[in-house]
């Protein structure tokens, strides 16, 4: 690998810019950003070593977009004409529609990532040293990509010490609504229904570990899960009505005062244990 | 004070144990437990120094009761008889049904308590020294408790590290159901809802630190958790169908594909960063 450009110096293009540069993957890490200022501090803190355009960016032999996921399905049409022996690779959390629609002519040129790691934080501040340590990161329908490509990317992803695990990308989206997106959207909900409370001040101050950590995700960024609801929107309602279903059982059986029922659906969620 | 009695060697109870030695407030700490299995084990972990019967806990000079809550409502009753100089204090998460069916004969000996502390593990072994360090302790109702009872269970808590809220038990209630029952009921729901798919060892695989922090408490005690329900029926469902309608607003913008109905929702939970 010769040279490598990240698109978008958030928390994922950030962290992964310290990871590159720990693992001494190549000698410059340029980087760029449609927020000027998150460029500028992606300078200063050292995550990048040179900011330039996206059209510089497009010229690398690694090209890494780790934009919200709308913008990466903007991007990866505008990165029609790079060569065959480029990598592109994206850190976004859903993949089906991504990898649907990625145009042919770059389709082996491309690697869907998704790396399953984060925080609720975001921008260049947010980045953290070791964030892909011991992390999954998921690669879908790696047969679409070029066997150079797909090495390219297993090479990064073990470098920076990632655990690999492959995956159809459909396969990928319902997983990852489950794992990840119905649990954002429980915590927007659990955010606001205790912030539509008349005294939500009183109320937060009671708070310990169990509403912190529930509550942790809800301070995601807008942006980010906006599109992700918009990309995942088949599987994200899928889980968020199965998950009422089970809400609405817990529900009716307080309500019927049925103690045995709730004592059984309790033991039932406890088996989590034994699996996580 | 001059002798303590600890019933229920549990997390709570056997964390105060610690936190009372640590204190050095008694010479010793009496336990019991209706599981003998739990009160060998606080002995040899050296939660408690002697482990007594019920009657013997009941002679003296303070008496926690750390049991889960249905279990306190059927203890208090029996501590009738105690002597005017005896305080009693209990730990349990809902305080309305507790303070409202004391007896009146041993009201004054009363003082009801809930820290806002806890894990999701149970026994004697999950016992953590430090546990009521700067946690916040609600004490409810406290003009009914006798000077003196009050005095001592402010002692108490003040000698191990706690922070003193005052708050009357219905208003209490009100804002656990929020901040504590409410995120219970929901991340059961979410265990539940992943459990019940076809494979939830695959997904589960997945999980990042977002997944494991919201199906945490769904690990919690069983019979500790239907207690809590039942004690705060009525909250709970109140907390329960306010946070389904955020939900239901949520799923429905995605639904109706209205992504700044979405954006916006997420950004009015993004609210909660000010406050907590």
């Amino acid at each position: 690998m010769k040279s490598v450009a990240i698109i978008g110096l958030g928390i994922m293009g950030g962290s992964l810019g310290y990871s590159i540069k720990e693992a001494g993957l190549f000698d410059t890490i340029k980087g760029c950003d449609n927020n000027i200022e998150h460029q500028v501090r992606a300078l200063e803190l050292g995550i990048i070593d040179e900011g330039v355009s996206f059209l510089e960016a497009k010229k690398c032999d690694l090209i890494v977009i780790a934009t919200p996921v709308d913008t990466i399905s903007k991007i990866l049409p505008s990165l029609q004409g790079v060569n065959e022996s480029q990598t592109i690779v994206d850190l976004g959390s859903t993949k089906y529609e991504l990898v649907k629609n990625t145009p042919q002519s770059i389709r082996k040129n491309f690697v869907a990532a998704h790396p399953m790691c984060g925080t609720e934080k975001h921008g260049p501040e947010a980045a953290i040293k070791d964030l892909y340590k011991n992390k999954i990161v998921v690669l879908c329908d790696v047969e679409h990509s070029g066997e150079h490509q797909l090495k390219t990317v297993q090479n990064l992803f073990n470098a920076i010490g990632s655990k690999i695990v492959y995956m159809d990308a459909r396969e990928h989206d319902k997983h990852a609504a489950f794992i990840s997106h119905l649990p954002h959207a429980i915590s927007f909900a659990l955010a606001n229904s205790v912030l539509a409370q008349e005294d939500p001040k009183s109320i937060l101050a009671l708070a310990a570990g169990g509403f912190k950590d529930m509550s942790r995700v809800a301070k995601s960024s807008s942006s980010m899960w906006t599109d992700i609801f918009k990309q995942n929107r088949e599987f994200t309602l899928k889980s968020i009505e199965s998950y009422k279903k089970e809400l609405n059982d817990l529900e009716r059986a307080i309500e019927k005062e049925d103690w045995e029922e709730v004592s059984s659906i309790i033991e039932r969620a406890n088996r989590l244990e034994s699996i996580l």
